[in-house]
């Protein structure tokens, strides 16, 4: 993997190296040509005290999406700068799905849009934040 | 509880309430005066494939901070709006501290400052990231 | 215009009555449907030091653009509550050229992302910056 | 200025080099030591309709003062990454000061708190406006 460069399995097995992203739950469903998308099932641990999925879990959500989505162009050795999030409405349903893709780079970064979906059990998928990040190439040195 | 203030013991039992912080693993150590302090032990569940904290991990803390400390300004009945966060470095050590501070507000809303600090055993704390978001009163309505 | 809903022309004299924009010299070349285009010509006193447009002319523009866009959604009376910008390249070239489309809305807020473009005189369109923001419907008041 | 540290003189020059600093009418009355303010006059031209400062004066205020302030601690060559800004009240009165904060560096790169307030001529200040952003050094390449 002299260049850096993933497919979804490698990327799949990134995200099963980060403990966090196990304890939440969270599923890499789709990675490639400057996009990821996560799933996470809505489980009662990841509500707030009325129900509704907790804004950090949708931060969380962002913050990862939005990394793997720079990593189908970057490659692997990238670093999330920052991001910003703005919640819209409730997330309530069965699932979250954060869409990510990569709105601009050029070879040292990429600038990602990335949209967090409720998923309810009849199929509907609801617009609940939508976040834009930025993530950085970060260079090896010997 | 007619005027929607809370004091530190109330706004723990709100949190408490948070399962998502419950999971996370987070306590309040300080609300008041237009400051909220969230304490998380860096237990390995919350870190990425490197060791350090997942970035979601300061996201989510930056989200339940700033939210906590508009509350002491806005009383319990708020939104947050979204925010922004910025990572300066990896965060590791035994424990994140979260501290927000609300930099203005008005009556229907607050902006606030988030401090993410990474705690080593030796007393020190790293300042790992900053954020800053917007709260939001929500009206009651009949 | 008891809806407060607005038209093209319309909505260019709200940019006509706004004299900062006059100052820039902006012009709305598309407006409705969760749609809004500014054009703005890079003259000299728009750059900074090293001939390249200056980033508060980028800043500008975004939250111009998104303020209007979010106005085909919510009508005329509506307030920016903020936004984030992430600067990808400089821009240079002969025109500045900010897109902006609503992401998601509800009755009382909208969430707008922005392109940001450098125009060259050949035709090629370059993205330089993108952000998002985030626009509320103010209540009138009797 | 082989070291790229700046005095107070040096970055006034450096202002009075940005074209689009001059057509807005900017000042900078602080720099050192992690802080830098601008000052710019309240004329007519800088007003949206209703009379206030336009949100993109203060976007630009904000842009500008935050690559001033991480230039008093990263030094001259310094690329602004992004920045957000959130607005808290309408802006009018005589003038607009932005006061940029260095929150946390590294080698590397700054992250960095603005505050905007409106002065009026009572001598009164009002804070309109807060962002964050950030500062990363641009390396020479020979």
């Amino acid at each position: 993997m002299s260049t850096g460069e993933l497919d979804l399995a490698q990327a799949r097995a990134v995200l099963a190296a980060q403990p966090f992203a196990q304890h939440v739950g969270t599923e890499l469903t789709e990675f490639g040509a400057g996009t990821a998308t996560l799933r996470i099932v809505l489980r009662p641990e990841l509500k707030q005290q009325f129900g509704f999925a907790h804004g950090g879990v949708l931060a969380y959500a962002a913050d990862n999406a939005i990394t793997f989505a720079a990593g189908t162009v970057l490659g692997a050795n990238v670093l999330t700068g920052g991001f910003s999030i703005t919640y819209l409405r409730p997330a309530s349903g069965v699932g979250i799905r954060a869409v990510a893709r990569v709105q601009g780079a050029t070879r040292s970064q990429a600038v990602v849009n990335c949209e967090l979906h409720a998923e309810h059990d009849d199929g509907d998928a609801v617009l609940c934040a939508t976040a834009q990040g930025t993530v950085r190439v970060v260079e090896r040195r010997l």
